[in-house]
């Protein structure tokens, strides 16, 4: 059973979840080797090797069972654990609790070697709605107060496995970034009464140089202070904090921008490894005392990081990040992909 | 020339350093090559490879030519330039201001291939000693107000030169991270009337499952909430929040604790990539307004963090980190290499 314990110098948390590797010999070298389709637990015909799923899209057969177009399973190696009470307890100076919470993957293809943005538009739409749908369903459980869904792809990125999937965890606390970005969307509105993230949307459309596309509903563009080379981010033009509340008449468009930026992306730098995360307000209800966001204090979106540098010391020791690429280059270069895609 | 650029989402700074790689082409693809020593730029002979030297630590010779033991320099690729104004400015939004900072290199040895941990007593204590200088010349300059000393080992931790060195950036802003710490440690003062970084010497003295090693000066750990399998902290006994202001005294006894605890990880983890911080207070007479620190706000120390694992979408989200390791199961791994050592 994992735990989670609170650093009492920055007051984040981690998750130590020694079950996936106890002894020195089990951790580095070199990356996971991607295994054999044939045995890849996320193919069809294997879904004995997974926990029963939880949903699938189907077009017949039975459950755990091929037909599937796609499937959400439990994670069989879950960094937390849906059952049990949160048991919160204080070692001398220190905090621990149990490492509750869920841990779901998403299998998005019955393709092993199928990318992101060789999907139709039909299965991004539909990888949409099933993620919406499991943070609807999951937020219901009154012990979860943050979802954070997420897309490694490539062993550099830190994907064990090859298969195409989105993992999806549930938290019974707010992580510590998500809270940082809550207080200063906060401290723009109580100085402005706008969103932040409103501000960048109207900024990004006049400035122009950073956009990488831009459609009725959603625009993808190159943050002005990018962390990582080519870091983009896909942020809807209609404020809402809430990812749930995203309506589902403009999944179909967040699918779409979708295709065409990881498309410039990969057309770019070569199928770069990346990872991809899901931003959203933390819930409200359970967190009023804590952070009292309100709707004004976020703004869902998604930001895609390419690993394409090593941070280093100087990155893990202070939160800056160096950048050898200018966000304006970088969004020259994906328009360049986009526009010979 | 580099430009400082602020994130309105979080507050916090990146450094643009485009000349470092314009092309998507350079970036990403493997780590860099480590180069022939016959090349190296950090080598005996090749000193007309670096800018010239700042200081040096000399058996004989004249500047810039062999005889040397550690050599001091400019980083040939720095990430920010020591010459012009901050010039900061305002785009729209957003905050810019140019790539004012220092980035220093210490090369550790004349020998291309020497570990760390291989190093004398001397050679590490003097390593300690230039350190302490150069943060101390370095902060005289008003435009200064943090100074990050790190150091990154292998590839996969970031370093591009096999060649045993430490960097030194110096910044013209407070980093997010540090004023993170600031602001926690400062949280417990006021509750407490204690260091929080004293707290933790204290109990993990009293619990005792968590320390590598343990002198009249130091104290070897991992912390109990660890980022990161077998993450250690060197932390001095006597309360000092900025390391300009640690006694030369006690810099013997820092060498010694980390050859000890870099030995202990090279055994148990086969010389794993790592990167090494030195966290100290940011320079308060800069400060003052914004921060107001006082000196039992923080407690000088050193992180190293081994670098095992990938962090994924999930950490880069969140700032919650999986860790596969408990410190209790590191820390037994570390004594027992230690004592075999």
């Amino acid at each position: 059973m994992s735990i989670l314990r609170k650093d009492p110098i920055t007051n984040g948390w981690v998750i130590i979840a020694e079950e996936r590797a106890l002894r020195p010999q089990d951790l580095g070298g070199e990356s996971p080797a991607f295994i054999d389709p044939a045995k890849c637990p996320f193919c069809p015909g294997n879904e004995r090797l997974t926990p029963p799923e939880i949903r699938a899209v189907r077009d017949g057969g039975a459950p755990n069972a091929p037909g599937w177009r796609m499937r959400v399973v439990p994670n069989k190696f879950a960094a937390l654990r849906v059952e049990g009470d949160l048991d919160r307890r204080g070692l001398g100076m220190y905090d621990e609790m149990s490492g509750i919470g869920a841990h779901e993957v998403v299998i998005e293809s019955p393709e092993h070697r199928q990318r992101l943005w060789q999907f139709g538009d039909d299965q991004l739409t539909a990888l949409a709605r099933v993620c919406h749908e499991r943070v609807c369903d999951l937020s219901r459980d009154i012990r979860f107060r943050y979802i954070q869904i997420f897309r490694n792809f490539g062993a550099r990125a830190g994907a064990s496995l090859e298969h195409p999937h989105t993992q999806i965890i549930a938290l019974p606390i707010v992580p510590r970034w998500v809270k940082e970005e809550l207080a200063c969307a906060r401290e723009h509105w109580m100085r402005t009464e706008r969103c932040v993230f409103c501000d960048i949307v109207h900024q990004e459309q006049r400035d122009g140089e950073r956009l990488v596309h831009d459609n009725e509903h959603f625009l993808a563009f190159e943050p002005f202070a990018s962390k990582f080379p080519f870091e983009t981010w896909i942020i809807p033009k209609r404020h809402e904090a809430d990812f749930r509340r995203a309506g589902g008449d403009i999944l179909p468009a967040l699918a779409d921008t979708l295709r065409r930026t990881l498309t410039a992306l990969a057309r770019a730098l070569a199928d770069p490894p990346y990872n991809l995360m899901l931003h959203s307000a933390p819930f409200s209800a359970h967190e009023a005392e804590l952070i009292a966001n309100t709707p004004n204090d976020y703004h869902w979106h998604i930001e895609i990081i390419p690993r394409l540098t090593v941070p280093g010391g100087f990155e893990w020791g202070t939160g800056f990040h160096i950048n050898p690429t200018r966000p304006e280059t970088a969004a020259t270069f994906l328009r360049q992909a986009l526009a010979e895609a």
